[in-house]
């Protein structure tokens, strides 16, 4: 077990040091979890319970659009998060759905656990403020991405920001997740 | 100025209370700067020294693409708060224009006051925590109507959103913001 404590402790560690009891204070408020390739970790009308940080493995979250068509929202592989925020933060139901694109194993936290938390330990309250923060900036370069970029300038940014998830996610998926049709991808992967 | 101290401790208060020393604590952290209608708060270029609690007015934020097409990242209002988030959290130059699109007052905060005042008051770690986390939320719905909706739908929820704005914003720049063409809004506000 202590290789995947550590991708937790190294993830919290890049933003606040932590002494050793502090990590084991921590890990107290989080539970371990294993899916197999396939197997939802939410489901679009149920609640979500959980936030999941990845300690293996690869998950996508998408929604199906009012045709019924689906778009993918996000990638998570190891030392990413992923969840429904909407449902997770605010209750009710999710309206994403979270899959598993490999077998996967996510340590989860409760917003019960998260909020116990960071009122208990200052350094995740800090933490968990750098690390939406941190999002909130990411979410604005995809929003100005869909607005101005061509097809091939959004799959090039892909392609340099996240090379390890172009290796492991096929490219249907991307597709789906820039927006573009997979036959526009694949006439650009080949040049 | 007792009408705008209001603002922003009402916009605090949302999510924590706070006593008057609190308050008047917190608010020795800000300065308050009035701005003329067109007159540039953010320069692309610039460093974005501060973020910005509107009280009096409106203003956007866009950027121009490499074709030189402006696009609106996002609009504020009394009671909202607008920056540059990579350039003030991260440094380097602002790649974000703000303009004031109405005469404008704004409460400012340097990262520096931001990071003393959270340091210094618990409550204030708090709500910026959870202000950022609406953020997050907000963004990603605006991705998910980016790729999913139509102009029209987009146009429905910008109205049914933000009614006030769409008062107050010419068309030509709403048509901006939702990645539209002038015509096409023209002829879905005149149905």
């Amino acid at each position: 077990m202590q290789g995947i404590e550590e991708i937790l402790r190294r993830q919290i560690e890049k933003i606040v040091e932590l002494t050793d009891d502090e990590f084991h204070f921590i890990l107290s408020h989080f539970t371990i979890k294993s899916f197999k390739k396939h197997q939802y970790v939410v489901q679009a009308g149920n609640p979500t319970l959980n936030d999941h940080f990845v300690v293996k493995g690869l998950l996508r979250s998408f929604y199906l659009d009012e045709a019924g068509k689906s778009h993918i929202l996000q990638f998570a592989m190891e030392d990413w998060w992923i969840s429904d925020p909407q449902a997770y933060h605010n209750g009710g139901n999710a309206t994403l759905n979270i899959d598993c694109l490999e077998d996967t194993q996510v340590y989860m936290i409760t917003l019960e656990n998260r909020e116990k938390l960071c009122a208990e330990l200052r350094k995740m309250e800090f933490f968990f403020r750098k690390k939406t923060q941190a999002g909130y900036i990411a979410l604005q370069k995809r929003i100005q991405s869909l607005m101005s970029q061509t097809a091939k300038e959004r799959y090039d940014q892909f392609l340099h920001l996240y090379p390890q998830l172009s290796q492991r996610v096929p490219k249907t998926l991307i597709a789906s997740y820039l927006g573009i049709s997979r036959e526009t991808l694949s006439r650009m992967a080949e040049h």
